[in-house]
């Protein structure tokens, strides 16, 4: 506990000393790796795979379905629901501006968004698929598939990696730029108001950029695969702690088995913050101003006087950008017959 | 049974007489009730309604889940799955051209499509509200929603009817129009292969024509609220009946309570009927062209030879049309907190 806090100082401190500086818009275009550049084509697959409900084993849930790109990119519940009705025990988190995140899921458990498109198809309490090759062979019973396979990866490529990078180069295409704080660190300095100014200058004195730093206030931008953790809770004491249950989850320790790593979680994007509530892994707090307290008094083990905290949620308000419009995709039914065993 | 089979085979005769006159191409435009003329503002709105899974209990299950309008109208499952992983004993029937049913559900207990929409939200297996004042509390927690029933229905308007309205208006939208058969009606003789029109010619010489005629495939033009019913099974004897327990679901008995109205259903639209499978009230035959086989031998006690069945299906085919560019609806989302507290 003590060293987990000194380092959260140590880092704390030399982020608020370049705060003046540091404050960085968000791209308008995510990068992608060496072996999964982007293309239309793998967009256009891409989003017809993440709004497919037939890749799970009842054909009713998709991507889409706890990750709403209609909405905040979330579900709006505390925590998902995969076929059956069955309940995950995390929060589902935005897919907007994922693309910024040097890992995926809140453990961390993958390193890009081409590893993660794979995990809730076979998970059983999520879409249920029984293994991959059972999700590409219901893809290959939809033979209208095929040809958009093959613009975005050749001949006879549909395969599980294949759609993964299709989904993965769609979810690259999920950004959203423009906030009022991206207007106003461009030099638009009318686009905060003087609340949000406070909040923002509250923001960085507090240290929440130890965390929340870079462009999608999610920590430094690290290496894909190198994911930027943080001890959440950090101040166990806290009576915030059992009322909203946030040392139960283990984080990342489920993942590594290292006892260093109890309770740490992937340091969350605030982008589009005011749209994805319930907040933090567990869905366990309600609203935006509760989770301001909880974070101060958790992590920097500070009681916020009200109008501090109300500065930093209008502060945090600038940070919802401009959705892009999408259009829907039209998904390729088999002629006469039906993909669903159900 | 036999005063059935009469009055069906007296259908059949007169509608086969006036089949090389009687082919009816889609209307691009559905009619619209006096109270409810459709507007840009009710039809945006009724959109983003259509798409909202706020308006179910768990926050998961909006119109769409079940009338994907992304694929056929429907959710390519025998029965729906509505809240909790629920299930009804009804297949989906697709939402698309449905403005052309002169009633709605396959039971007909629905007048309007404004009718319609207000069921499922209270289903308890559907979308699972306690009541419509409970979903109308939702969307009036979610304030930007406001500016768009004011658009469309004026000041303070957020209610469950301006709400069936709304989405109504958006159905009468979901119209497809230019299919290879409406091209060929209206004179593209070459818009129909050989064998469909073999297909169509057999099609109504069988007398499949006596309920699936007009426009839509399903009847005569009715005033709204005015039904158009068919026995289905009228030969109750053939095996297919055990086989696929088409007996088994009242179907219009359960909301009249006459006997009389017993295995009655609505009608259905063949328009884009490659689309829909699996096939039938229950959902219980799983091809097209099995589908084609128990018609012929429930309804009009024939057993079509395979070359007949295959030119049918063929022709069916000719069926589907264009489905329109839909742009995906914003979802308003509330600032900071969740309308779902499931």
């Amino acid at each position: 506990m003590y060293k987990q806090f000194v380092a959260i100082l140590a880092i704390s401190i030399s982020s608020t000393q370049v705060q003046a500086m540091d404050w960085q818009a968000l791209p308008e275009v995510a990068p992608a790796p060496a072996d999964n550049p982007t293309t239309e084509a793998k967009v256009e697959l891409g989003k017809m795979l993440f709004m497919d409900p037939r890749l799970s084993s009842t054909g009713t849930v998709s991507c889409n379905s706890c990750h709403n790109i209609m909405e905040g990119g979330d579900d709006s519940r505390n925590n998902s629901m995969g076929v059956h009705g069955q309940r995950g025990g995390r929060s589902a988190p935005t897919v907007w501006n994922s693309a910024f995140h040097s890992v995926q899921f809140w453990d961390g458990r993958a390193d890009s968004l081409e590893d993660q498109a794979k995990g809730p198809i076979t998970n059983p309490i999520e879409m249920g698929m029984k293994d991959h090759d059972h999700a590409m062979m219901i893809l290959r019973n939809i033979p209208d598939y095929a040809p958009y396979f093959e613009k975005a990866f050749g001949k006879d490529s549909v395969n599980i990696d294949n759609a993964a990078k299709a989904i993965a180069a769609f979810e690259r295409t999920l950004i959203t730029p423009n906030s009022p704080y991206d207007r106003f660190v461009k030099g638009d300095k009318k686009a905060l108001t003087t609340q949000q100014q406070k909040g923002m200058n509250k923001f960085a004195e507090l240290g929440c950029v130890a965390c929340h730093s870079g462009a999608a206030f999610n920590g430094p931008k690290n290496e894909i695969g190198t994911g930027f953790y943080a001890k959440f809770p950090t101040f166990a004491d806290s009576d915030y702690v059992a009322k909203y249950k946030l040392a139960d989850d283990k984080g990342r320790q489920d993942v590594t088995g290292e006892a260093q790593h109890v309770n740490m979680f992937r340091v969350p994007t605030l982008r589009n913050i005011t749209d994805t509530a319930p907040y933090f892994h567990n869905g366990s707090v309600k609203t935006l101003d509760e989770a301001v307290r909880v974070m101060a008094k958790t992590q920097l083990n500070q009681d916020l006087a009200e109008q501090d905290t109300q500065d930093i949620v209008a502060f945090l308000e600038a940070l919802t950008g401009e959705y892009p419009e999408i259009m829907m995709p039209r998904l390729p039914v088999p002629s006469g017959y039906s993909v669903i065993a159900d």
